[in-house]
C-alpha cells in the first residue's frame, strides 16, 4: 500500500459525520481531504462550519479544510456517506452516477435488492450485487452500505452461529442515546427515564437481518427465512447498544459448541489484517454481568462485540447479552471497514485508477 | 368498619419499611403502630433507628414510636414483613407460630407450596392454602407472600389474557435501582451504564409467574404449564420496572380481545372496594412510546399496571410493553393489598378476634 | 370568594403552559377556561394541538378545549403568559392595551422599569408600579411578572435576611434540565455531565435579584445596592434548582438569627391564607446533606424553598445551600401566587368588574 | 535511565489501587512488581483477590502477581499507597521506618507539617521537607503525598496566578461519583440527584490549598495566606470533578495577563519532560460552554486541568470554571509524577542504591 488515497465524507457535519473525521483520523489507507455538507455550511473551514458534539476538540487535520457542497465535482472517488436520511437518496445517487463509491452509513438504500448491506466478516461475498447494481442503474460508480447500529450487534453475535440452522430470535434492546444523533434524544425525554420506542428501529433490525445472514447466489442475496422480532428501547447511556437475545436453531448446538463458535469466528477482515478489524470480532466475556456499555463499549476501538451470559431459554435454545458500540462499529467504523475490504479484494480498482 | 386494626411492620428500618411506613399513612383501616427491627434498633425512637431514605422527611406519625426487637411479644396480631431474605425465615415463622398473621414481602416463603403467593386480582383463591398451611406447620398464625418486584408487573399484564390459554412467554426487563433496596446498586456500577444481571431474579420470575396463574383444586396450587424465560437487567432509573414481553397463546386472540381484556379486567380489589384498589389494575396506554417509567409510574398511587405497544410478534404471538411501580405495586402496596383482602374476606377474623 | 374567575394561559401548548395547565386543575378560585396558542395549533382540540411532556396525561379538564390564537378577542380578564421569548413582547403588550391582566412568566418585561417583577412573600408593594404602567403606557390593562427560576430560588433564601443588609452575594448554580423547556437541552449533552453555562442566565440572577429585593418609594423601585455574582451550570436533574450562596451583611447577624428569621419567615400569601401559598414559605434542613433536589423539591407542591448546611464562610460571612422547584415555585406556581394575590389585594376589581 | 525500578502499590485491590494498576500499565521508569493488600487477599493471585470496577479487564501483566500483606518485608523501595484512610496511617509509617519511600494518596499525612504536599508543577521545592522528616522521625525511609481531587483542580487552576497575590477565593464543585470509591456513593443517592455534602471535603479543599501554595524556607512550609472557603457538592458524573471559582487579587490583573499567565504556564515536570507529564498542566478552552467533564476529562492522559470561563465578578475580581480527573491527576496519576519528580531530582537515590 504504497500510495494513500484520498476520500471524503458526506454529511462531515454531523454527528455521524464528526464520528467520520475521528475514526479517519491517522488511518493508514485514507487521507480524508474532502468533507462535504450542505450549501449553508459549503465555503466556510470545517471549524467554523461545525459544532463539534463530540469528546475534546476537533481534530487539528480537518480544522481548516473548507467544506463542499454535496455534488460530485471535486470529490474524491472514494466518499463515505454520513448524510441524513432525508436528502441522502438523491445525493448518494448523483455521486454514484458521477463514478464514485459511496461507502454510506444511511439507511436508503441498504435494502434495495441491488444494493450489499456489507458486513466484511460476514457477508463479503455480497459485494459481488455490484456488478448488477452498475448494469441495472447504468452507473459508473456504485453504493455499499452498513447495518443500523443495533443490527449489527445482533448479525455479529449471530453469524457464527449460522451454521447451527437460525430459526427464530426475539432480541430486545437497550440503545444509547449516541444512537439518535444530535440533539437527538430530549434529556427531558431519557434523564432517569426508558423510551419503549424507536421510530422504525425494529423493523430494521428484522429485514436488516435477514438480508446480511442471507446467501449470495448468482446475481442477487436470499435472505435468511429466520424469523425475527425485535423489541428496541432507549436508556441513559452514552454509547453501547446492549441487546438480549433468545434463539432457536435448527440443529440446537451444545453450549460448548457456542462457545467455541462464538470464540474461534474469524471472517476475511481478520485473515486479511485489515486496518480496522478487530483480531476477534465477537469476544465472549465469562463474567456474570458482563458486557456492560460503560465498561466495555470502548475496547478494541469499538470495532468488536462482547457477548456474555449464554444459558438455556426454556422457550428457545439459548439466550445471551450482546453489545457493541452503536456509533463506531454501528456506524463509521463499520462504513470505513467495508472501504477497507473493498480496497483490498479489488473493488475499488477501477475508480481509483 | 368501625374499629381500626393495629398493625406492625418488620424490617421497618430498612428501605422497604420504610415504603410500608408511607403507603400505611393515613390508612383507612390499619393503624400502623408497631415496629420491630434489629437488636441494634431496638428501644430507640423510628427517628432515630432509620436513616431515612424516601423523599421528605420521615412522616410524624411514627417519628416517636419507640422500635421493637422482632420477637412476637408484644406486636400486633397483624405484622407486614419487610425483612431481608437473610433474617426472614426464623423470625416470620416465630410470628406465624405464636399466632400471628405475617404478611410479608419477603422471598422466603414465596416458593412454599402451601403459602399463597398472593395478587389479589389474580388469585384470592389460593387463600385457601391457609388451612393446610395451619394443619401442616402446627401453626395459630399464617404467612401470606406477594411476589417478586419484577414478577408482579409481568403477572398483571397476563392474568387478563389467562383465558386464551398462555403457552409461552419471553420477557426482558429494564429495573428500577430502587428494586435493590439501600444502598444497593453502586453508582459506579450503574451511572451511564445497563447492568445485564440481577442476581435470582430471572429464577424468580420464572417460577413465581407459574404458581402465580397457577390453579388451586382441593389443598395445592398446580402450576400454569407455561413455559417462561426471563432477561433480567438494571438501568437507571429510579422507580419502575419496564418489561418487553412476548406471549404465545394456545387459542390466539384477535388485538382487540387483547385490549379489551386487559382493559376491561377487573378482579376482587375492585368488587370489594378494597381502600388501596386501582380503580383498573392495568392501564393500556395508546401513545405510541409509553409506558414510561419515570412519566407513568406515580400514576394511580403506583398500584396500577400499565400497558402499550402491543403489535404482533414474528416469533410468538403478540408483543407489548409493560410497566410496575416496583416499590408499591411491587411491595409495599402489594402486601397491604394482600392483608385488606384478608380482612375483606374474613381470613383475619380469628386472628382479630 | 363566591364566583370563579375564568383565567387563560398564553402559550399553553409549550412546556410552561402545560405546567400551568397541571397547576391550575382543581383551582379553589381560578377556572382554567381558554388555552391560546400559535396560529397553527388554533382551533384544534388541546389534546391534539399539544404534545403532552409532564408526567402521566393530558388532564381531562383541557383535552377538549379548542385552542385559540394568540390574540385578546374573546380572551378572559385574567391571562396567564407561558410564552416563549421570542414572541411574548407584543402579544403580551396587546393583551394589556386591550384591558386584559398578563401574569407572565416571560423575561421579557421583568426588567421594565414600570413593571412589576413581583414575589408575593417579599414585595408585594411593588404592584403600585402598576398605576405608573398604565399611565405611561396608555394601557387598560397591566402586566406582572415573575422571576426566572434561579432567581427565584435565591431570592426566597434572602429575603428573610435583608434586615441584616445584604452586601454582597455568589452564587453558584446546579440547575435542573426542565429550566430549559422542551426539547431544551440534548441528552448527549447533559448525560453524565455537566454543562457550566447557561445562556443569559447569571446576568438574570444578578440584575432581577437587586430589583426583587428594592424597595419601593414613590412611583418606581429602588434596586437593593448589594453585589450578586452568579455562576450557572446545568445538570442531570430533572427538577429542582440547588444552589450554593456564600453571602455578606452589613450587620452580620448570628447563625441563631439566620436560622430564626429564615424560619420565622412568613408574607401576605401566608398571612391571607392565599390557595398556592405554602405554610411556610422557606423551609430550613438540619440533616447534613439536604435539601436534594430529587428528594426534597416535590414538598409542600413545589411552592416552598429548602435551606440546609447553614455555616460560616471564611471569605464572606456565612454560606448556606438552597433548592426550589424550577417549574413550578420558578414559573407556573410563581405567576398563579402572583394572580393569588393581586385578586387579594384588588388589583383585579377594575379587570374582573 | 538505563535499569527499571521495581514498584509497588499498598492497597492494591481498591478502586484507587486499581487506578494505579491502570496507569503504571507501559511505564517507561517504573516496573509494578508488588501488589499489597489486607490479610484476607494476601497469597492469591490479583485476579482472584480483586473484583475490578474499571472498564475492560484486569490488565494482563497484573492478573498473575501473588497479593503480599501489607508488610515492608519482600517490598519493593519505592511503594505507592492507595489505602484507605482508616488503616494507612501505621502501614504508611511502618513502610517509611524500615526505608521505604511511600508516595501516598492517602489523606492521613498530606497536613503533617513535615511531609510535603506535592504538586510538582507547583511547589517541587517543598521535598526540602524530607530531610527534616526523616531526622525528625527516626525514618530511613520517607513520605510524600498529593492532594484530595478536588483540591488539585483548584490549585493546578490559581498557581499560575499565584504572582498576582491571591487574597480569597471561593469555590463551589461539582464532583464525580469516583472520587468516592467504590461502592461508594449509593446510586438512590445521587441518580438524577446532586447531594451537596461531602464529608470534611471542604476543610481539605481549604486547607490543603494553603500548604501546596505556601512557600518553603529554612525547614518548614509557611501556608499561603489567602482564605478559601469550599461548597462540596457531589453529581451524577462519572470522571471529572468541575469546579466554579471565584478570585481575589493582591494586584489585580488584566484578562490577558490571567489568559497568558494560565497558558503559558509550565513547570519542572514539562522542563524535564517527566514521562506523565502533560504538555500543558492547564489549558484554556475559549467555547463558552467548556471544559465539561464528560467530553473534556479523558484529554491529555486525564493529567491536564481544563479552565475555561475566565470574567469578570462583580463580588471578587474574576471567575472561571476549571476541570481535573480525579482519578489520574487527583490520585493514581498524581502520585506517579510525585514519584518521577523525585528520581528526576535524585530524591530517590539513596534508596535505589
Amino acid at each position: 500500500m504504497s500510495t494513500r488515497i484520498p476520500v471524503g465524507v458526506l454529511g462531515a457535519t454531523g454527528m455521524v459525520g464528526q464520528e467520520f473525521v475521528n475514526f479517519l483520523q491517522s488511518h493508514p489507507w485514507f487521507d480524508l481531504t474532502w468533507l462535504g455538507a450542505s450549501d449553508r455550511s459549503a465555503g466556510k473551514p470545517y471549524r467554523e462550519a461545525t459544532s463539534w458534539r463530540l469528546g475534546g476538540e476537533i481534530p487539528a487535520y480537518v480544522r481548516d479544510i473548507l467544506v463542499s457542497d454535496s455534488k460530485p465535482e471535486g470529490a474524491p472517488q472514494l466518499v463515505f456517506s454520513a448524510m441524513d436520511a432525508s436528502v441522502a437518496t438523491e445525493i448518494e445517487q448523483a455521486f454514484a452516477a458521477s463514478g464514485r463509491t459511496i461507502v454510506s452509513n444511511s439507511r436508503n438504500h441498504r435494502m434495495d435488492s441491488d444494493v450489499p448491506l456489507l458486513v466484511p466478516e460476514i457477508n463479503p461475498e455480497h459485494l459481488n450485487l455490484l456488478p448488477e447494481q452498475q448494469k441495472r442503474r447504468g452507473w459508473k460508480g456504485q453504493i455499499v452500505t452498513n447495518p443500523n447500529c443495533s443490527t449489527i450487534v445482533l448479525v455479529m453475535a449471530l453469524a457464527p452461529l449460522k451454521k447451527y440452522g437460525i430459526r427464530r430470535v426475539i432480541v430486545s434492546t437497550m440503545q444509547a442515546i449516541s444512537g439518535a444523533g444530535y440533539p437527538g434524544v430530549a434529556s427531558m425525554d431519557i434523564n432517569a427515564n426508558v423510551i419503549p420506542f424507536i421510530g422504525n428501529e425494529e423493523e430494521k433490525m428484522e429485514q436488516e437481518t435477514q438480508k446480511i445472514l442471507g446467501d449470495f447466489k448468482d446475481t442477487a442475496v436470499t435472505d435468511l427465512p429466520a424469523k425475527v422480532s425485535a423489541h428496541c428501547n432507549r436508556v441513559a447511556v452514552v454509547n453501547g447498544h446492549t441487546l438480549t437475545v433468545s434463539v432457536e436453531f435448527d440443529k440446537t448446538p451444545s453450549e460448548g459448541e457456542i462457545l467455541g463458535a462464538l470464540r474461534g469466528w474469524r471472517g476475511l477482515p481478520q485473515q486479511k489484517g485489515l486496518p480496522s478489524a478487530p483480531p476477534c470480532p465477537v469476544i465472549y466475556m465469562s463474567e456474570k454481568d458482563r458486557p456492560q456499555p460503560r465498561r466495555d463499549v470502548e475496547r478494541e476501538n469499538g470495532m468488536a462485540v462482547f457477548v456474555g451470559r449464554l444459558r438455556e431459554c426454556s422457550v428457545l435454545d439459548y439466550k445471551f447479552v450482546a453489545l457493541g458500540h452503536n456509533t463506531v462499529r454501528g456506524a463509521a467504523g463499520a462504513a470505513v471497514l467495508n472501504a477497507e475490504l473493498m480496497k483490498e479484494e479489488g473493488w475499488l480498482d477501477d475508480v481509483l485508477g
